[in-house]
């Protein structure tokens, strides 16, 4: 076994390309409580079972009277209704109203039979059982309809919706308890190297902490997967395939380190073996030495070591592909606009990521180099620039997406 | 007991003044292991106990060297060395490197001493253990210095600091396997009316499910609080003061429900009896019948029952309210901006909150009727129109705050 340096490196967009391709949206799927399905996708149409709201209800508190007894009430005319009873939320009205009747009602009780519309308390006065209405209303004023939320049989929440609070909220409009979703992906997280050692735990000389399981674990679960840590693998073909025997089953097993240019490069080593690579090496910086193939169906990303490629990486390409694994929306991170603070020179012919730390609304370049983590957690946010870009002057507004 | 019309109404930005004022930022701590720490608060400073990495290092694969031994060489003018060891990743040199060697390196492992730089293994030619080096290198070139990412003693993640996936990385690097955070605050959720019923139950004449819970809960999780949902409670005196001393012990209390005008409006009874109100009325539409006040200390909300006053303002107050007692920084929503899809004629003199739904780029107004969750339900995001404006034009460019 030989070096192997990267000759060929696919470009950003067509690795892209291939990465989505092999996206294949998840089938699985699970029921959860509605208090814990916010953020979740709908895997098939939720229908109202009921109207909502299932009666005629008063939309103020007031007087539920015939809207026509009302007709040429004004301040100095008020027209006068006996109050004949009167009907509190969650009750049911015993009786109707007849003309020149009113039923004292509060907001959200059924209407009583007979009546169709509601004065408001504001526009009334009464002495004992006289109500004095001084505004006309018309059919059906502050009256909510029956099923003018969501009728039954409408469909709440489409497969495929992601739930937020209010689409949350319909459903439970409807009295349905719990909701079909698409099971989270889950997301087999394995740091590789001899060198690797757990935080928590003592450091041998030559060794470091690992540092890509917590940003990938972070990252996976922040973009709907569930993530798996395995225990870190030393750089042996045994070991190696050991891990993979016991990756095999999560929808996605996602590597650290190994993946560059080295002698003891296994990764690439086994999934040659054991699998297909789709593609080693990308025109991307930081993050050049990517690997991305499959075991057996699974698809396996190989990240590159250091960590700020590691991480630069999976914001790049693991985050869009666990979405569409996980069926939810593209990505849209928050964004701010700023001027460059100085000019980038770019001319690797890479596509770059660069973070950048907002100081005083201009965006100052935060990248130190690619094995150093506080590249990105000293930094709010990244900039892309293009392969075939090659200088961007300072002061030039550039997009940031914050992190 | 009579009916209490709101009378008196606070102007939004007074009420968010008060609401604000209120919110004590928390100082209840808890330790949380780093994979549980993504978007937590720093709550001390966390210090570096060692360098990050350890040790001088090599950033390439390649041949650590004396970087004076390679000046002036060249593609036509190399420079031969003698390989006399190889150091791996995770491994410690055995011996160092004197003038007219080298040693063979892997990215990541420790530089042998006498080495002062890396010639990268694209840059040299092998045969047996005489090296070639076909381009000169700098002293420190290609080393990683120790140190160089993380110094012993250095901040790595400042008090107040909210976590995310590069700066869990960054705490992971030095060793460390859980972190110092504030105290998500607890809220305790109650919706209350006779009228209420849990859904999954069975629904009672005059009954309808409760929503705001859902809703209330969801936001609140999304928003760095534990929501803790009380048994719904009805109107009567003993069951709202039976709730709130079980709601006692939280850092907030919500209500929703019975902060109408009703003559059954007893949270406001409660509140006035057994703590303080600060105020009861906002100039918002909708979510005008909105309490705040204050039990043995702990903030009480009373939202209005109505599902889409109960959810906007819960975005407009609440969240706020929030994220400042979780001292998360304030919520940034994502937006994007939208022509109007028709004119909006807002002459209440209240600060109006209005769902809209994005239609291929245009915001088309999406509100019902504040009784209806779908108002909200089936938007994509809202707007607010300050109590000031009366008119906005149709074609008008208007930020839409995404939910």
């Amino acid at each position: 076994m030989t070096m192997r340096p990267i000759t060929e490196t696919l470009l950003y967009d067509d690795a892209m390309r291939v990465v989505m391709d092999a996206a294949k949206p998840t089938a699985r799927t699970e029921r959860v409580s509605l208090v814990n399905a916010d953020g979740r996708v709908v895997s098939a149409d939720v229908t109202a079972p009921m109207d909502v709201p299932p009666f005629d209800r008063a939309a103020m508190d007031g007087y539920a009277v015939i809207a026509a007894d009302t007709f040429g009430a004004g301040t100095h005319a008020p027209k006068t209704l006996t109050r004949v009873d009167r009907v509190f939320t969650g009750q049911v009205p015993t009786r109707p109203v007849a003309a020149g009747q009113c039923i004292e009602i509060a907001t959200g009780a059924p209407m009583p039979n007979g009546a169709d519309a509601v004065v408001m308390v504001e526009e009334t006065e009464r002495t004992d059982d006289a109500v004095r209405v001084m505004t006309p209303v018309y059919p059906r004023q502050s009256v909510g309809r029956r099923g003018a939320d969501i009728a039954a049989g409408q469909v709440v929440a489409a497969a495929g919706t992601t739930l937020n609070p209010a689409r949350v909220g319909a459903i439970a409009a409807t009295g349905v308890a719990d909701v079909g979703v698409y099971a989270k992906p889950s997301v087999a997280i394995l740091s590789t190297g001899n060198e690797i050692a757990e935080p928590g735990q003592p450091l041998a000389p030559g060794q470091i902490y690992d540092i890509n399981r917590f940003t990938l674990e972070t990252i996976v679960r922040r973009h709907g997967g569930v993530s798996v840590a395995l225990p870190i693998a030393a750089d042996t073909v045994d070991e190696l395939s050991a891990a993979i025997d016991t990756a095999i089953g999560h929808d996605i097993i996602v590597f650290s380190g190994g993946s560059s240019v080295g002698e003891r490069d296994l990764i690439l080593d086994v999934l040659y073996k054991r699998g297909v690579v789709h593609f080693h090496g990308i025109a991307v910086k930081p993050g050049k030495p990517t690997v991305f193939g499959a075991i057996d169906g699974t698809p396996v990303f190989g990240m590159p070591g250091y960590p700020t490629s590691c991480l630069s990486n999976a914001y790049m390409l693991l985050v869009p592909f666990l979405r569409k694994v996980a069926r939810l929306p593209e990505w849209s991170p928050r964004t701010v606009d700023a001027p460059l603070a100085r000019r980038i020179v770019s001319t690797t012919g890479r596509h770059q990521f660069y973070t950048v730390r907002l100081v005083d609304g201009v965006a100052e370049l935060a990248f130190k180099a690619s094995g150093d983590i506080t590249s990105m957690a000293n930094a709010d946010g990244y900039i892309e620039i293009p392969a075939q870009t090659d200088v961007v002057e300072a002061g030039t507004m550039v997009t940031v997406k914050l992190f």
